[in-house]
């Protein structure tokens, strides 16, 4: 029986919608982050950098988003989460998750953050408009691959779907808020769709309180 | 036959250094960045993303440091640099690389080029501070797992030498500059001395020019 540590619609989205598709035993521990838990003594004796989410695997304690995903597509590999390690449609998978992951992600978080890397408000809308802006040239080089002009497949790691689809939907989420969101580039929308309406997604959206509309707000400029 | 597209002392330093580990042939090919040749047309083929470093592994151009290692470690499992996918040695393996890759890293990235998130000078200094700033922070967390406060291994991600380590040496070499530099807390430089005494990172280090001191500036404050 596994543990996620859980915030609604935080990084912990990605592997709670991986258990979900696995069909795994899991019970969901809600992160209380109004009272700042994910930086509390016991927290941070799981996870030291004190972020969301953390996988409790027995005797294991696991963070990192694309970790935790790794860990159990390797775990399931009837799920078919992830290719077969060795092969090319690994590394093409790899590749993907590791740019989702080093690149969009910590962007995003940038953007979610900015007042990290800044001395006051003025210095944190600056580093802000700037983040959300590189963004989306990340989003771009990510339609760009979904239309075909790289490995060409309906998913984003090929032609089978994997885990990596899922935290693309996931962080394309995050950017409902922004003037260009995700899903106003058309083949991210047909993408994160067809991911949000698969079944596990939708009960791990349920679970979290998730509702639509998932991928744009109404003050957004998208669609 | 790899290839492998990198700068000096860049992030491809790691799958370099990988691939001297592996015994692997393969072949370096320089990247002109003077001349910006990692934003030049035909290396955008290869990496829309415009970074270093880029594998080519037969028809396969493999982007992203971290996926280049895990691929390389996944082809390559006779050397040893991975644990086996599926055990809980891989899980904290990949706990520690997602957290180099994803964190320290990119954290190094933001310290390295602070204008890509500021308007003029002063935004970037303030940036730049913040970044210093918030990679000790990380260093900290990984000198304390070196000591034995999480997984007590002598590597990173437990009893046996792997590609975490080459990375977090690599990264470490990034902080040289700093008033703080990774070298200056004890755990951290008996780590990356013992990796950088190897001789497969020497023959990388001595192909790619980088000269001691590895780790420490005469300006900064280390050891
Ligand atoms: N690289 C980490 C980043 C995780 C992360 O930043 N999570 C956010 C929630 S989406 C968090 O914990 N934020 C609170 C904080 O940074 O204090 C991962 O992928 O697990
Ligand atoms: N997440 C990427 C980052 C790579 C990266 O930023 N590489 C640097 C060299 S160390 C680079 O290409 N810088 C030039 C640029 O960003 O324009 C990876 O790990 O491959």
């Amino acid at each position: 029986m596994y543990q996620l540590y859980y915030h609604p619609g935080n990084a912990s989205l990605a592997p709670h919608a991986v258990l979900e598709e696995i069909g795994a035993e899991y019970e969901l521990v809600f992160v209380d982050r109004a009272h700042d838990q994910h930086k509390s003594a016991p927290y941070l004796k799981l996870n030291p950098s004190g972020r969301i989410p953390v996988l409790i695997d027995g005797d294991l304690a696991l963070f990192e988003t694309a970790a935790i995903c790794l860990h159990l597509a390797d775990r399931h590999p009837e799920a078919g989460l992830a290719p077969a390690p060795g092969s090319t449609a690994r590394a093409h998978f790899y590749k993907w998750l590791m740019y989702l992951a080093t690149t969009l992600q910590t962007e995003l978080i940038t953007y979610f953050y900015p007042e990290r890397l800044a001395d006051d408000a003025a210095g944190a809308a600056q580093v802000k408009r700037h983040a959300e802006e590189r963004v989306g040239g990340m989003l771009d080089i990510i339609e760009a691959e979904l239309a075909g002009n790289g490995n060409g497949g309906a998913f984003l790691a090929g032609d089978a779907y994997s885990l990596a689809d899922i935290y693309l939907m996931m962080l394309c989420r995050w950017t409902r808020g922004m003037a260009r969101p995700a899903a106003a580039r058309p083949h991210l929308a047909r993408h994160i769709d067809q991911v949000a309406a698969r079944p596990a997604i939708r009960r791990s959206f349920a679970a979290e309180g998730i509702e639509p509309p998932y991928f744009t707000l109404p003050g957004s400029a998208a669609k």
